[in-house]
């Protein structure tokens, strides 16, 4: 099979060394992009060679992509196949089965999880699928089978939409691969329960990345009056319900997430202790102030404000801001958790900017813990940089 | 009183609007040291006036110390006696109070807590200080008094060891200030028994930033073969054993640390699953790889191999020798973790060093966790680059 893959090469210039060492793509200038290779169908699987001809594995190319190689196999000899695909999908299983007790995570986290620009949450009988390269839009077919046959799942979702697909030259697109849907599923997640919209809801419909930050805020939530912003279905604010919160505000521009947030919280059997309020985040928060509210906890988990480097200034002044407008809104000891799902901003900017807006906001702090991803997003050590979500947990002065 | 205290003076060239921002120290090229300031005796107080003499607050002064001035209070009239102890030690215990179910933690963690320099660890009814900046050594009295009366702890220890001591020009002094002490003290954690040697063993006799790692070991442990190598009294060897270890190999230098690690997995009923392995770490890993030994989960702490700046070069290949060693011993698909207490070594200085070491070890590898010290470790953000322990967790190739 594989001696009838065309073969593509490096350039001089490429880092052959580093790829042979695990990293995982090739960047369009550094492939010889003569007329055979732009040729390649976008997602077709080649053989890699150096520039002096040595095999470096079995690449899947996507003359569209910045990334225009992307390593499928080190082995020269490796068939992407259906016995490919489960075995890859069996390893990821093996590293959520053994953390955790439920099957509600993150099962593939792409190219750490050996499936290049590949995402599959998993929520009990259902999956998602995000085939966010070209080589999985391709074979979605084959990855749901396979999905089906090593974990069980009944109801597989393609979810195509978001931005990274376009980089890839891909449309947006959603279906139902196999079996049904009936409204909303049902997560049980660190003692709380969501309800997560897998089809029509943003992203996969729940955000299983924060799940080690829900984890912590609980630890602050007992008897506490709680503020939870850009809430989602409740990330925060219903995870520190069930940690023993007195009172739970969440606050998001989308009512649809809302009352998700709301039905999650009557399935908890809490719904006196839950409040929404629905409206352009920054616009309540200056209203709560107006208002003299006061929280025990504070959270705020906006969307990604500096996507990329472009936008970073313009982020960081976004952060600060959140930061500089939440403070004052938290009691005297309390605590104010503030996260970043942006790639462009680093931990060391995000912390600085959130001090800033802190100061600011006419208040001292400590900071507790600075909070990632949690397991089910493993990440390769060579795109370790990459590391998105950071949440940063201060208590203010007295 | 405070207009009895010594005034002092910033420098022109002195970041006087950083302090006035929550920075906590002030250099010693940064002070006007006149002959007046150079006879300030280490650890008084006095008034911290910018170059245009208007008040900053209350600092310690210490004349021996590059960091020349520590903030006790931006309240120039502050009065820094027992009153004040107690408030800082009461707002120290509420945070923990609150993180925690039983009273065992770090109490004070120095500038974050608001006690320049001064750490106190508690254990149940034991407390122990490490007064390492002069102020506290000073007033090592009052502060166990005022730790008495906040906590309720009956026995008091000062614990004057370290090289950080040495910094501030103090000696090497240990005492019991209050109550007795009747062999090592049985410490629970993350359903663990440890027995901590508060008088004659490291630091404080436990190491409670490792509490959050020793958790997410944990959840790797059910039915594996543990390898805990620079183990001291069984930190991760004892936690994996309550995480369902099938058996835990704990290695170390100090025969008495080791005698406490077993002692600790005897309380616990598991002295059966119990190994300990006497001897030089890098020594002990290569004969376990002679014997073709074959572990689960690796776990590595080791001491701070890169303490300052100068030894950094040395340090990374150390932490990079040890990756290299420890890898071959990782089952395939098991886990491999990797520690660092080193100041220096910033965190992706660590995983480069990490990865690379498994590499040449043998290894690929995912990475599923950075983990840091806990939450009774608080820091300032302006001092945050300093968070100093690291923990990676590793899983690698089948």
């Amino acid at each position: 099979m594989t001696s009838q893959l065309p073969t593509v090469r490096l350039r001089p210039k490429a880092n052959a060394r580093a790829i042979r060492h695990g990293f995982p793509w090739v960047f369009a200038d550094e492939l010889v992009t003569d007329r055979r290779t732009r040729a390649i169908a976008p997602g077709a699987f080649a053989l890699l060679e150096d520039e002096e001809r040595r095999p470096l594995g079995v690449v899947t190319v996507n003359p569209n992509s910045k990334i225009i190689g992307r390593m499928m196999d080190q082995n020269p000899e490796a068939e992407i196949d259906g016995t490919w695909l489960r075995a890859k999908i069996a390893r990821a299983l093996a590293l959520r089965e053994r953390l955790y007790d439920q099957p509600f995570y993150r099962l593939v986290h792409a190219e750490a999880d050996g499936l290049p620009g590949t995402i599959i949450d998993r929520f009990g009988d259902v999956a998602v699928i995000q085939p966010n390269a070209a080589w999985a839009d391709r074979m979605i077919a084959d990855l749901a089978e396979a999905l089906r046959e090593v974990t069980g799942v009944s109801t597989v979702i393609m979810n195509g939409q978001g931005r990274v697909r376009g980089l890839e030259g891909l449309d947006e697109r959603t279906e139902i691969l196999s079996g049904q849907i009936a409204g909303p599923v049902e997560v049980p997640m660190n003692g709380a329960t969501y309800l997560a919209d897998v089809i029509g809801g943003q992203k996969t419909g729940l955000f299983y990345d924060q799940r080690p930050n829900h984890a912590f805020a609980q630890r602050l939530a007992k008897g506490a009056r709680v503020l939870d912003v850009f809430s989602h279905v409740g990330g925060f604010g219903l995870a520190m319900l069930a940690g023993g919160a007195r009172k739970a505000t969440c606050v998001d521009g989308s009512a649809a997430a809302l009352a998700l947030a709301g039905q999650g919280a009557e399935r908890m059997g809490m719904a006196d202790r839950f409040t929404a309020r629905q409206g352009d985040a920054f616009a309540v928060l200056e209203a709560l102030a107006e208002e003299g509210a006061e929280f025990d906890v504070v959270i705020c988990d906006p969307p990604a404000f500096a996507p990329s480097k472009p936008a970073l200034e313009a982020g960081l002044r976004a952060y600060e801001r959140v930061a500089r407008l939440a403070a004052p809104l938290v009691a005297p000891g309390g605590y104010l958790g503030l996260c970043s799902c942006s790639h462009a901003v680093d931990l060391a900017a995000f912390r600085n900017s959130s001090a800033r807006g802190i100061g600011r906001g006419g208040r001292r702090m400590q900071l507790l813990h600075s909070g990632q991803a949690g397991p089910d997003h493993p990440t390769l050590p060579q795109l370790a940089e990459t590391g998105y979500l950071k949440a940063l947990f201060f208590r203010l002065d007295g």
